[in-house]
């Protein structure tokens, strides 16, 4: 996979500026444009409360098209109530009017903190800036300008040969905070010059969300602001890829690439974390049970501060196996950190001191075995240490 | 309520000493004993994987009698297979020999470090000193030794006037770490000398426990070990309290003071907490939608770390709310800290600054109203601190 720096897709450009809207000195605002209109496909926060702008997303994904997404940080604009619809309604119209692209092909995302109004006159102020930065800003430029308490900016590509041509995905996000089942404040944006058959991008990005960012969690929490956005513009100039096309394959294991290398990026920078760490459950009867003991040992505070520790202490793991729901004996589970099997038919295999020394590692994967069935679910998470109660306690202040 | 020290209930002695079962130098080991066999009620713990003392209880206690409870801190053998079942049984033995009282009347409880064997030989060597000190210790000494990240002994005793008499029931409870809903790692017991029919005593139990204990979060973990068990000797000498005894609702008032003044000292007692919080939400649809959103909240290392740091992050309050699967209407919404409105119809009411200074309060009372119909809940829990992670980042090394 390639890294920040390379190529990007052809017919997108990129500005971005400062408008001071939680505290001047950075970029906070940014737009994506393409040349021409392209094809489009969303997913969103099923937090019942949503941001103005995730509503305003919902309304314009439904015709499938687009040619530009305006974003700030800083501002969730969230339960900020009819003010705050006729402030995203506002920034969409003004941007659209200085870059001549119709209100109705922009949508709009922001994140930062809940429940206070956009600093309308700062942003209208920032914009001409912003117009004028058109072209002359980068792709990480955006990365950066979408940051919250990200620590750095997170950007992938990745090649796919189609119908003798080369074409890119671009992809975009910031997390860090509130990332939980359901990608919770999670901004991401995947660009192509690929053509793509509206229908087949929107069940190809619903695959990856579901199989990578629903499949990360670092606190518990689901934000009001998750937007996933992805756009097809077809300037490679190929058939548009369908359903039954020979390039689905490709194209659908490129963008699993692009998103599951984005939420690796996304826990490895959970809010003060030290560690990434996989949860794989395997054995389990069902996916659902899979999914469920996965999800309960990625969500423990408990097993995330051990291992924040270096401590082997598999009992916690147990514990969360047996509240998550799941169907299986205690009797019959082994439990390993990376290589090193600590548990074995669900007692002690007395390697706690190798396991501690594995721990040290900045990835730990943590496989659990039920022994009760063939399916099998992988959870990506990170350590919970005192950064993350200091981040968090002094957000807003 | 009567406080530690304070006389405790007729016919019931205790003894403790050290065992070092984690490390030497304190009391680890305790019994309760009553003069004349009992009646008893007990709950546990609903995860699925049960440490061994759990499930011998669960058996013994559907005799609804017992005379004795041996309790150990230090070490929850959990997770320790048939080997653990055999401990426990021959640690019930060697007791009930020396104390003269059948092993089928004896209940046997652990809390501690989950997957390591208890050290037999060291417990056997202190089962002597045990017997000896029986009578010279106090109510107050079985808290302290059934302590393990515990900052202090919990202890509470409540009167009861019965057929002209004045009965007592005295609990005690220990918790900290993993107290989650269906109260984990939650030992407490509960002893009265007033009698009461088996079939009442278990059903009041079971109902002060969902009211109390099962209303309280700390990491939303959930342990192996939760056991509470209630012992009735009848040494007042009164008729037993049946469902339809006119000291029915006297009694149960008291067991609920009781149980719900001790799940206030166990969150006020969460690992690392500075401050006690009380989630209250009402105008709820249904109980059930009230129970979710004051759980959802309650469980929110955003919300309460934001707490921690005096910040009136309501837009945390309201992420939470929405997340929760209650039915709700975000406009509709009141949110007040202490006596302090910071959200009216969904909206910031620019009362931030005094939110903040009323969260520097050491009791924080969380008053959710949905304003979508008729239902409460309150739950309790505690602030997030750097603390908790440090000592759970540091439990066994």
């Amino acid at each position: 996979m390639k890294k920040k720096g390379s190529g990007i897709p052809k017919g997108y450009s990129f500005s971005t500026t400062g408008a001071a809207i939680k505290k001047p000195g950075r970029k906070d605002l940014a737009v994506i444009v393409s040349e021409v209109p392209a094809v489009m496909a969303g997913c969103f926060t099923t937090n019942s409360v949503k941001a103005a702008p995730v509503r305003l997303c919902m309304k314009r994904i439904r015709s499938g098209r687009g040619q530009a997404i305006i974003v700030n940080s800083g501002n969730a604009n969230a339960c900020t109530g009819k003010q705050g619809m006729r402030d995203a309604e506002e920034i969409i119209y003004s941007t659209s009017k200085i870059l001549g692209i119709p209100p109705s092909m922009f949508y709009i995302c922001s994140t930062g903190v809940i429940g206070t109004p956009l600093p309308m006159g700062r942003i209208n102020d920032a914009l001409p800036a912003l117009a004028g930065n058109r072209g002359i800003s980068s792709i990480d430029d955006v990365a950066e300008a979408i940051m919250t308490t990200d620590t750095f900016p997170k950007v992938l590509h990745k090649r796919v040969r189609v119908g003798g041509k080369t074409g890119l995905i671009s992809g975009i996000c910031k997390g860090a905070g509130m990332i939980a089942p359901d990608m919770a404040t999670l901004l991401c944006f995947l660009l192509t010059d690929i053509a793509v058959e509206q229908k087949t991008i929107a069940s190809l990005l619903r695959e990856a969300v579901r199989r990578t960012f629903n499949r990360i969690t670092i606190d518990g929490d689901m934000s009001t602001n998750d937007t996933v956005l992805m756009m097809a513009n077809g300037l490679l100039g190929n058939t548009p890829i369908t359903g039954r096309s020979e390039y689905l394959g490709p194209f659908r294991k490129a963008l699993h690439e692009v998103t599951y290398g984005l939420a690796k990026l996304l826990v490895s920078d959970g809010e003060g974390a030290t560690k990434a760490i996989e949860v794989y459950v395997r054995g389990a009867k069902t996916p659902a049970d899979a999914e469920k003991a996965a999800f309960s040992i990625a969500n423990s505070n408990l097993v995330k501060t051990a291992i924040y520790g270096n401590d082997a202490n598999w009992g916690r793991i147990m514990a969360a196996l047996g509240y998550s729901g799941t169907r299986f004996r205690e009797e019959r589970t082994d439990i390993s950190f990376n290589d090193v099997k600590v548990v074995k038919n669900g007692l002690s295999n007395d390697r706690d001191r190798e396991a501690a020394e594995a721990l040290k590692s900045k990835e730990i994967r943590i496989t659990v075995d039920l022994h009760a069935g063939r399916s099998s679910a992988e959870v990506l998470t990170c350590d919970f240490t005192e950064e993350y109660v200091k981040i968090n306690a002094e957000y807003r202040t």
